[in-house]
């Protein structure tokens, strides 16, 4: 069988993606993916996702500059999950400039939990996306 | 605002649950959580899931005994994914036996890839759920 074709789409034609920076480990974000953009992913070794709300393909990076370089492809004992390695330009993954997309940690016990924001914004949103 | 009003569930109720180890940075799995499971999650300490095949919580461990001890809970930008960094009880994460759910890994080029598995059995499955 083909490769593409163990990979479990979802109705929409989509699986869940996750980007973990190769080197330390830590999740960056987590986007989708549909056959297209996995199929470039593979062929690039650039990461390809699916803009669900742009409903079109999102060559992430293709306007912040801050493109991810796959190291490795790994698929999930269902199918239904893809999960990248990858090296991330410019050490920025998610939109508010922040390295990681999981920058609020849950804190505070069961009267007074909160998300509390844990990392810094490294770079300014409004020059990623001129 | 309360932290759960915070959390963006899907038209389903869900979100994505992404289970980390929190020693290694191992991705161990991908499960779906509920309103109901995340409470009791951030309650508890331990993994709960919403099974969408059984319709009901997952309280993960409760046939394998392979529990998951929550170290950390984070939300990510947009409020839709929640990852986990857990303390996994025996090991064991997959239901296949193995210590992570991506024990695939694509590899060879363009006209040969395919996806290869890189992790060893650590348990019978049979012996997991009796």
């Amino acid at each position: 069988m083909n490769w593409i074709d163990e990979v479990v789409f979802d109705a929409d034609g989509l699986v869940p993606a996750i980007a973990q920076d190769w080197q330390s480990g830590r999740i960056l974000m987590v986007a989708w993916m549909n056959r297209e953009s996995l199929l470039e992913t593979a062929q690039t070794g650039r990461a390809v996702y699916w803009s669900r709300s742009r409903k079109r393909l999102w060559r992430k990076g293709e306007e912040s500059g801050n493109t991810q370089r796959v190291c490795s492809l790994r698929l999930d004992c269902d199918g239904d999950v893809i999960l990248l390695t990858v090296e991330q330009q410019g050490g920025v993954a998610c939109h508010t400039g922040r390295e990681s997309c999981f920058f609020r940690e849950l804190t505070g016990d069961a009267s007074a939990r909160q998300w509390q924001i844990t990392d810094e914004v490294l770079k300014d949103p409004e020059s990623m996306y001129k």
